[in-house]
């Protein structure tokens, strides 16, 4: 005896879904995709948002639907087999996708889709032209350049050429541009120097493009960007697609950095135990990402969460009897997301549908 | 396409495992289930392993079978209502169960099943009593002491009288005992110093415990403990059930307290990409825990993770080809499993089994 069931929290106020919930506002997700369609509807360079920040296809076609996007960005493979699945049939993989079997399930998809991986290894080219032959599809690859984050890619200039070369002679393979992500500079605080440390750190990947052209290469996308740099990386040359994704759902980190957007998402809570000075909240860290810190209690200014226990939430200074519902709001939405199965959305505190979040977990 | 099927896989070799994967040495998981027995075997006090350190029934049956414990210990209803259903019958969960609602489907488990609940509110005392004499069953409660972990639980001594009294006015309600767990001590690094503190922080619990018998109430249950405590809180009076949970797992942070269990879990990665000074394995915070810090590369003592990005984990001094498969020790299992859905079983480097982690990701 489970209950209620979802559909019958259809039409009922938010503070009656069991505890720990993930809930999105649809008016402040609704502003969001607003504000970032429109923002691209009259520039050269498009949306591409990223599926890893909340992992729901649902809201993926949301993201679609709100326009100037030519498809979706996600993470890893099994996201991009979610999303086919859930039909969306533009989809970049902006990570490499390792190995022989997983480069069959790749050229698998591209046989109903346009699933593009970056590509940062000569030995990855090797395994993707192999399972794309195999499979008698093209995959569309980006080769990745390393701007400074030190993570995938490969350094601008000659190591792309060289890797564009490969690829151009690897049957099965075709090249369709870059990928540069700025990764280390999304968040930095200060809006004036992060414009000119995002300027800075995509000039060697304006001149690579030019290498490229030069050499007979195609480039038709240009990818990178997030939202705290959509409006910087998406005026400049050569990028033709931004890779935001937090901006939808937001987190009060990134709200910081990018105040134009609201806080869509929350954890309702449930007070479990009341002391004099403080109460425990029943989420921790099996339900809320943590790396960026504590979360904020929406409403309640003054209230100071003390640490995020495995399954508790202890917040000092908020008067609260047990069994009051609260809404935490996340420091980092991404993580937080890949912890629930299911999105609740609510219009005005009443719950009006709920979405599946298809690629929550340790994906392979 | 997915390829290789879950079947298909065992008798394989544990690299055959697309990644990342959680995977579970068979040999060192029996080493520390049957440490851990054996200790309990001549002793009053048992065993209720913790659930929520790998949330997988099949391995909670193991815990019961390799003897000494009493039934399992877990974190939240969702836990016990995944191990009732797997056939476990008796459940302690030690935490507070609230809400109607809630309160409802601890009732109904208590149809098949003795789950009980820690309690230490007036309010939820009230809920639970409404929904037992409803669905006609007896909530067998412990009250929760606060022994210095200022989370949840009542102040030693009157606080935990009053609540005793309470229960017995209440029908459908069954004092069994009490729960004080010395969270905050557990992980204490110097041995000496976490017994002579554990004993301090545990003479309350014995005074309170005292009180109770002379005020004629029933004290059966004593429940706490640790991995890095059951040898001192499980030779503590009046402790009847010791809590431990990552004994059976282990993780690179709780090794370093309680050396003599082994590391029984790894996450199988792939290098996707690699550098001259550094290489980049596929997982990261969405399939691994964080908040104790970095993992350890396995056979790999040079090498060093430099951080933990959402989906990549940049490891220097790893010399490593793309496409290496490597073993990585997390800094916590609880919340390493909870990102999982299936736990792999290794016997010396084959796959022989694989089992669901029923309990995985952010539970109502």
């Amino acid at each position: 005896m489970h209950e209620p069931t979802a559909d019958s929290l259809i039409g009922q106020p938010v503070d009656a879904l069991p505890t720990p919930a993930l809930v999105v506002e649809s008016e402040a997700l609704e502003h969001n995709l607003a504000l970032l369609a429109t923002y691209f509807a009259s520039r050269p360079a498009k949306l591409r948002p990223h599926f890893k920040s909340h992992k729901c296809v649902t809201l993926a076609r949301h993201q679609l639907e709100a326009g100037s996007a030519v498809g979706i960005t996600c993470a890893k493979l099994a996201e991009a087999e979610a999303l086919v699945a859930g039909g969306i049939r533009d989809v970049l993989i902006a990570n490499q996708v390792v190995g022989p079997a997983k480069a069959r399930r790749l050229a698998a998809l591209n046989r109903s889709a346009a699933v593009r991986s970056a590509v940062d290894s000569l030995v990855n080219l090797a395994e993707l032209g192999e399972a794309a032959t195999a499979a008698g599809v093209t995959i569309g690859v980006l080769i990745e350049i390393d701007i400074g984050m030190h993570r995938c890619g490969v350094p601008p200039g000659e190591p792309v050429l060289a890797l564009a070369s490969r690829i151009r002679e690897t049957p099965g393979l075709r090249l369709d541009g870059l990928q540069a992500y700025e990764g280390h500079l999304v968040t930095h605080p200060d809006p004036q120097e992060r414009r000119a440390k995002v300027a800075k750190a995509m000039e060697p990947v304006q001149t690579t493009a030019r290498l490229l052209q030069d050499a007979g290469f195609s480039c038709e996308i240009v990818s990178g960007g997030g939202t705290g740099t959509y409006d910087i990386t998406g005026n400049l040359e050569p990028f033709t697609e931004i890779q935001a994704g937090s901006y939808a759902l937001m987190d009060c980190s990134y709200k910081k950095v990018s105040p134009m957007f609201r806080n869509a998402l929350f954890i309702l809570a449930t007070v479990i135990s009341s002391h004099q000075h403080f109460v425990v909240a029943d989420v921790g860290l099996k339900g809320m990402g943590n790396e960026f810190g504590l979360p904020v209690i929406a409403g309640a200014p003054r209230a100071k969460p003390r640490c995020i226990a495995e399954e508790h939430l202890p917040i000092d200074d908020l008067p609260a009897s047990v069994g009051r519902k609260i809404r935490i709001i996340p420091s980092h939405g991404c993580t937080t997301c890949n912890l629930h199965r299911t999105m609740w959305v609510a219009h005005r505190d009443i719950l009006v549908d709920f979405w599946p979040i298809e690629g929550s977990g340790a994906l392979e």
